[in-house]
């Protein structure tokens, strides 16, 4: 069994540039928060607010993020996110998101997420659930 | 009398700036958007959920926005942002957003907001406010 | 004859929504200025880096850009740009973007851009530059 | 001795924040980003002009950023942001953002950087160099 792989190409913006010409780190991270979601809407067959009421949850707030930064990309480069569920645990999960061009590996982000719903206690607040077998499942393939 | 103007710095950021050098102009929307709230909490001396509070609003959204883009700013200037209001309608109002650097503008912004509070027939909409003769003194000065 | 449009699908991200939960104004500008690239290309084939070549230009900066909100964007709509030309002067334009969700417009944007080249005094600077009939062309369909 | 600390107040900008409410979590990376250079130049006691043409670098290129997410902060939060360089090799160096609200830790976040100037076989790309010690110097106090 290998995991489930959401990949999409993705253009390097303009305005996602700084002056030294390339992609201004934070919106690394704003790649890979989109390419979280796409890649549990891909797996599940399902919309983020067909994910949130099926399973009670009210998303999966993030608890860390890294990258490393191996080679740059330019404006109108095109690239392609490659993201996977890396593990499961009870009630979180690391994503790992690999952007490359042209084959070549430029940066690997990894994220940390919780499965959260609300507090019952508290609905203001947020409380990790288990994460159902059923999700899981639907990332080996 | 005279209009309450709010005058604050700001040093340009790196990630502000476009593979031009230049800052990328939807910065300066979200310059003008900080400021407006500034120009409200400075006029009015309360902070923004005081103000909501006190004048039953939701907030001043946005019905359009404008600038005027007269010379670049650039990694590491400093501005100045004044903000003014420069008109009051019944439930909306005009602000002037001006930077300049050295003396010299460099671009100018148009917001029109309305004052609007949750629509009593459905809290899920707005609905425009009148403006409280209290307000708008305190922008005359 | 008619201008050319050039259309294209936009998901609205969570990260371009603010705490009401709709699109954050400046990321709208970030549309527009993306749009006005991709309208380029479409209408002469070419990517950015070739237009820039063939017209010995070095892009085409903003001189004023606006836009009205006439109905918010929420996470995860589905959005529609369709951009044109709205006029060509000597060595400027206007281009006209317009936001729409299932048929309803949501956000109007006008750019105005200058056609400009290095300065030959000083490269450091920008000059405009007359737009060539054969570009102009493209764009009447 | 100990680490020299850089320390500065930040608040929470609306357009900064996500429809939970909190602060969308590229923008910490903006924060992190902004306080590197904040921190070389209140130790050096120069802006970044003065640093990249003193000691002939282009910049400190990031090669990983991570971050750990503690406790939520909000729009109009009110958070410190303490830097410190935590370790220098020879040509790289690491610094740790602690942010903090209240004197609550929110997010820290770790940098690792490349002292890095233009490669004398081809300027168009960057080749590290040693930090020199009167830089190193200046963060021990």
């Amino acid at each position: 069994m290998a995991n489930f792989i959401h990949r999409r190409q993705l253009t390097i913006e303009w305005g996602h540039c700084d002056p030294a010409g390339i992609v201004f780190n934070p919106r690394f991270f704003e790649y890979f928060d989109w390419s979280s979601w796409l890649l549990f809407e891909a797996a599940l067959g399902m919309n983020k607010r067909e994910i949130t009421r099926k399973f009670g949850i009210v998303g999966f707030p993030l608890v860390s993020a890294g990258a490393k930064f191996l080679a740059p990309l330019r404006y109108g480069d095109v690239a392609e996110i490659a993201s996977e569920i890396t593990e499961f645990k009870r009630s979180s999960f690391a994503v790992r998101h690999t952007l490359s061009k042209s084959g070549k590996v430029s940066v690997e982000g990894d994220e940390t997420r919780v499965w959260a719903g609300a507090d019952p206690q508290d609905p203001a607040k947020l409380k990790p659930i288990a994460i159902p077998a059923e999700v899981i499942e639907r990332f080996q393939v």
